[in-house]
């Protein structure tokens, strides 16, 4: 048995922490694949497309990226289950993103640094916590754990979900009907919604103006939830106060691109979160355990909903 | 018995919480000074120097600032006990504003603010927070409160104080003598350090060249703290990663000062703390109680050290 592993960094410590966890499981580093027949999981963030199609073997994708969408793209993709790597817990560097970027607007840093570049001595509002709304686009594991970071920090919390649900301390607002509601409270917006093609384009000129003038924007979901041109004009208007973006439409951002000049924009290179290998590992060591075992797999991905 | 009022921010909610606090003392409002022998108590963050020695029955000063300088500063200071009104669990604002800095350049905010300006996407390390070693020099109520959430947010946290003394999870360097190493292992290092004398510039060019190579500085103490242009030079040589100031020599910073325009600086108008009138409302009634009472006062600001 053999696993294809194709790592988003330096290979060395997922070799050495998959063959821990794996010891009667021979891994090999993409794309160095041997033979292909020998190939029964592909660990991977994504593979150009129609690689996994060449796996005759293969039963299992354990998909390193929380967003599916470079994997659901590619055409040839294999009809084999589709384990997600991500623990229930969230991770603690999408947490500290969110925190850093939360409290960049509610303290106004944009706006600051905007004053800065006009040599200007402007104090601002000096707001409390609990004055700040801030709504979290998604509560998967990702939306989840910061929300509750948040909350337990004192903002005033709301979250979007697809469904109803309930969430100690955490004002949850579902489907599209709530949506302008969910807006029109949050004067801080983080998006962690999934890349699916439902919610491509789903901050855009419309959505913006339902939020509050002054609100701000975070994105660290993708780029394609936002449209660029509506939060360029909904900043230029003085509608909203500042965006933080982590992801684009197209990465790395090219040079020409209006973004980067925006002085009321911060660009990020999509870097919120740091892939934790000691939290991932254990996830797909589990799956293996039980496609060997013959049991069902856990965390699986539904190819309809797209995460 | 009268009370004069100088509060740094709009009067009335502070009028209205002494007055509450304080219903047998007569609150007023600074310039309106009235009967000038009826003023026992003066609460106040400043005052044009010479203003208090014109009380002659004045018993006490509160103090709304956490740094006595403004006070100290006046050469016709009447000789009376000056009451300190911070809390010790420190400033809520305070804490969150060194939070702030601290993640921002933990997460090397002001490195990818200046690689967007050059149009450039250029991924950092993503450090875990154990990885980071943050020195806060200073441990008053405002500095200890600061340090304590950073040790238990998981930084790798140490002090610099004048005198010995244990912190559980907080390594205390203290002295003169103990400085260079507290700055040597300490990438980012935050000023809480109160405004004496011997203080003054005590950020320079050579404990800059103690600190380690691509470190911080983030300054919310006072601008004489820091000699601006060693710091730029250690910014110039590539030995100091970025800095962020909220305090400067001169308030509001001139447009002409070269701070403004720096890549690596950030530039706050001094806006890191918030007061809480319901926090300090409370130490200056304790105080004139004790006052009326005969009783000792409390949180006195000793005049030799400064603070």
């Amino acid at each position: 048995v053999a696993l294809l592993l194709n790592p988003p960094g330096p290979p060395p410590e997922w070799l050495r922490q998959l063959k821990a966890a794996l010891p009667d499981v021979e891994i090999r580093l993409w794309p160095e694949v041997g033979n292909r027949d020998e190939i029964e999981i592909a660990a991977v963030g994504s593979l150009p497309h129609g690689e996994l199609a060449k796996l005759p073997k293969l039963r299992m994708i354990a998909s390193l990226f929380a967003g599916q969408d470079l994997l659901l793209g590619d055409p040839l993709l294999p009809d084999v289950p589709i384990a997600r790597t991500d623990t229930a817990e969230g991770s603690t560097s999408m947490t500290e993103t969110v925190l850093l970027h939360v409290l960049r607007h509610h303290r106004f840093l944009p706006q600051y640094q905007d004053s800065q570049a006009r040599h200007e001595w402007k104090p601002l509002p000096r707001l409390r916590p609990r004055d700040t709304t801030v709504g979290i686009m998604g509560l998967g594991p990702l939306g989840l754990a910061a929300a509750k970071t948040l909350r337990d920090y004192g903002f005033d919390v709301a979250g979007w979900v697809r469904r109803p649900r309930e969430e100690a301390g955490i004002a949850v607002f579902y489907g599209e009907d709530q949506l302008a509601a969910f807006l029109a409270r949050s004067m801080i917006v983080v998006n962690l919604l999934p890349p699916t093609p439902a919610l491509r384009d789903v901050l855009n000129r419309e959505t913006f103006a339902q939020m509050p003038k002054g609100g701000s924007i975070v994105n660290l979901g993708r780029g394609t939830h936002v449209v660029d041109e509506d939060l360029v004009a909904a900043l230029d208007s003085g509608h909203l106060g500042a965006a933080t973006l982590d992801v684009f439409r197209q990465e790395p951002l090219p040079a020409e691109s209006p973004l980067w000049a925006h002085p009321r924009i911060t660009v990020m290179p999509h870097v919120a979160r740091r892939l934790e290998i000691d939290e991932i590992v254990p996830r797909i060591a589990e799956n293996v355990r039980r496609l060997h075992a013959g049991q069902p797999l856990v965390n699986l991905v539904d190819r309809a909903l797209g995460y």
